[in-house]
């Protein structure tokens, strides 16, 4: 039995993004809907809701890519930023309630997948990937298979120790000095108001650069040379052939690469540094949702074999 | 065939440590040599002075572990540090020097193989392996095997960037606020020599520190919360089992294990924080010297099947 097609959902702090995608990652029909966050209660009659609109007979099993850390052993969400959902049997619930084989995975791994298997990282068997963000996601493929962790709860890259004893991560991480709280979204939103004032965004910040600006564009050089030693410290831990840059901040690109590179020059030792490729990922705001649709074939697979 | 007998060197920048070891570790036979530093061509001739000496029938494999970068695709040195070999065909030359079978490997990762076979890490499959010396060494085993990555030149953990824009980190490193320079041995040089004047060392600051002196505690308490900022990122990238800690800095554990542990419990997320166990290494001086002749027995493996 070979499925033809998994529902794939991407659970997002605002939106939940469904797809019914095929091996391939073409997606036939697709549906949004706003996260609700009053309560786990609300959140998943609107997920099942949502479940529900997109189902048919093509479909033979579910994915969800969540900002969660995962045992993987339990199918249980232990901890989720954004989202009313810790300490929850996500995947038994979902199994139970519509009768499929179902998959979960932190959005980091599911993004990493959709590129290692069908965007930019076809063909390539060790891929650090980082979804920029407000913060920073990440994703693993090592020695040709996605790495997870003993449990299922790795992978955290947007929380390495990047400015020891620096400013609080925030949110529920009580660290200090991550590499998400310095080098993505959230970091240029700081900067933008400092220099415009309270309210600024990210996205003045980068509109000033590009108009010229010079303290704007001195601004994310910064955040790009944050993000070139954090990299530099996964060339030096994995020698990975591609860093995978996507999500919104990494649109900024033209004005965060040039300095991340120097950065990466330094920081990184040779033969790794001379060796890797940065890229831009293929998918868009899809990435997650054909990821979340890939790990669902994986648990159809496995139950089939 | 099976390989009765495997002879694993250890390469350190003062001494190398040679020994013929059985596929349980147990060690025939050793000995230890200074190691040159004049020039490449010294260097190798006591090398194969050293491996003569031990040679006999029952040896059907060589293993090296080396302080250096390695392209294991060429069986290449690409650098090292505190050696005369860079850029050096490394394997070819040991093969066709001594006809057998030769694998070569970074220490970290020789000294983290050691201890996953035959040591502290038995019956684990994910592990982060740290030998705390002068630097910090790293080898890692994810999903049950070694990684090394792309081309072998990985698992570089001292290098990873802890402090931005920090102290120069040293040597042929062109980084900053490597973890390395911030959290064993070089570093409690620093603070010795800042406490006691200069030309104290590590020792010095470990036993003042140990004989009631509150300033040389604090300091080795401030490089362990350093050490637990950098155990904190393993952890949220690779949710490892255990955290193996040897070398001869981590005989100071008493001083720095309690603030390390402190940190970690706010760097790392859970469930990965909750569930690691932090360890003591079990090989002492010998890990590297073992775990070279472990992945001696691997390349005679290879080449038997």
């Amino acid at each position: 039995v070979i499925a033809q097609c998994a529902l794939g959902v991407d659970i997002g702090g605002t939106k939940m993004l469904a797809g019914v995608v095929d091996r391939d990652g073409q997606v036939a029909r697709r549906e949004e809907r706003a996260t609700p966050q009053e309560s786990q209660e609300v959140f998943l009659k609107e997920l099942d809701s949502l479940v529900e609109g997109l189902l048919d007979d093509d479909v033979a099993a579910l994915g969800f890519g969540l900002p969660s850390t995962i045992d993987q052993r339990a199918g249980r969400t232990v901890g989720s930023v954004h989202i009313p959902l810790a300490d929850f049997d996500f995947r038994d619930r979902m199994s139970e309630r519509f009768r499929l084989p179902v998959a979960i995975d932190n959005d980091g791994n599911v993004t990493a997948i959709a590129e290692w298997k069908l965007g930019a990282g076809r063909g390539a068997s060790h891929i650090v990937a980082l979804t920029l963000g407000t913060g920073i996601g990440g994703g693993l493929i090592l020695d040709g298979k996605p790495y997870r962790g003993s449990i299922g709860a790795g992978a955290e890259l947007g929380h390495i120790v990047l400015d020891y004893d620096g400013v609080p991560c925030g949110g529920a991480c009580t660290g200090r000095g991550h590499f998400e709280a310095l080098a993505a979204g959230s970091a240029a939103d700081g900067a933008a108001e400092q220099r415009f004032g309270s309210g600024a965004t990210s996205r003045q910040l980068v509109e000033a650069a590009r108009a010229g600006d010079e303290g704007a564009a001195e601004d994310l050089a910064e955040i790009g040379r944050r993000l070139g030693a954090g990299i530099a410290s996964f060339v030096n831990i994995f020698n990975p052939e591609l860093v995978i840059l996507g999500g919104g901040f990494a649109h900024a690109e033209d004005l965060i690469l040039d300095s991340a590179r120097e950065t990466l020059a330094l920081e990184a030792l040779p033969p790794g540094r001379d060796l890797v490729r940065i890229v831009r990922a293929e998918f868009g705001r899809e990435a997650g949702m054909i990821g979340a649709a890939l790990v669902a074939f994986e648990a159809f697979d496995a139950g089939a074999s």
